[in-house]
């Protein structure tokens, strides 16, 4: 029985590294997007607990005029004044990237308010695996405007 | 001669990853101390080109008030308009957080205009390793005020 060459080996190994890889960013991606849909059905039954519990227990919301949040405790304060009078919620992602329990996410987010007056912002999340499970770690934005 | 049981070999093999971790983290962080240091020295000295050359080929700047810039090419013209007129710029890291070839940092950064007015912003940039280097591969900041 002929053994399978060197070459053969590596380049078996080389596509089963590739496909892990492959399979491994199509986890993380679709992780970000349940995430996501979580964030939305939380903030739009303004359940600002539940929101701050899809993030770290250190994380930090960087918002536009606003001192950081940090910690669930003032995440949850945030969001709670922040999702008054918002009816929709859209979060638009254009591009993920990780490594190993990090991950990276831009996108975009429209807001629309109660006189259905609609607020665009750019946003970068970091996601973090804590304890097996993505969460939002850093969450940063601001406005084109 | 005795032979060193299995949980002092296991101890000893977990006192060598811990110290390993450890000293990557310090790596990483003295890189993006690096990095930034270089990126001063470029602003400082007007030289928006080089300063794009510490960004990735896709880096993104997403700055409040501005489309996002894409690429070196709009990086530089970016910051040839930012750096006008700005005599001091000082950034203050908060936190490096890294995993693979992705490092994630947050901090303030000062700028001092000619007229000595001071605008201070909370950003958050992605890192990555790229050829060897660490550059800055997402760069997004907002303000309190």
């Amino acid at each position: 029985m002929s053994r399978p060459s060197i070459l053969a080996r590596t380049a078996l190994a080389l596509v089963i590294v590739l496909a892990a890889t492959t399979v491994r960013a199509e986890d993380v991606r679709k992780a970000v997007d349940a995430g996501n849909a979580a964030f939305r059905t939380a903030f739009l039954a303004g359940d600002a607990q539940k929101v701050s519990e899809l993030y770290t227990a250190d994380a930090e919301i960087i918002a536009p005029g606003a001192p950081i949040a940090r910690g669930r405790a003032a995440i949850a304060a945030f969001w709670k004044g922040g999702m008054a009078g918002v009816k929709e919620l859209s979060l638009e992602t254009r591009a993920v990237e990780s490594a190993g329990d990090l991950a990276v996410e831009d996108g975009t987010v429209k807001l629309t308010g109660a006189d259905g007056a609609v607020s665009t912002s750019r946003y970068v999340v970091v996601w973090k695996r804590d304890g097996g499970a993505w969460k939002l770690h850093r969450d940063i934005w601001n406005s084109e405007k």
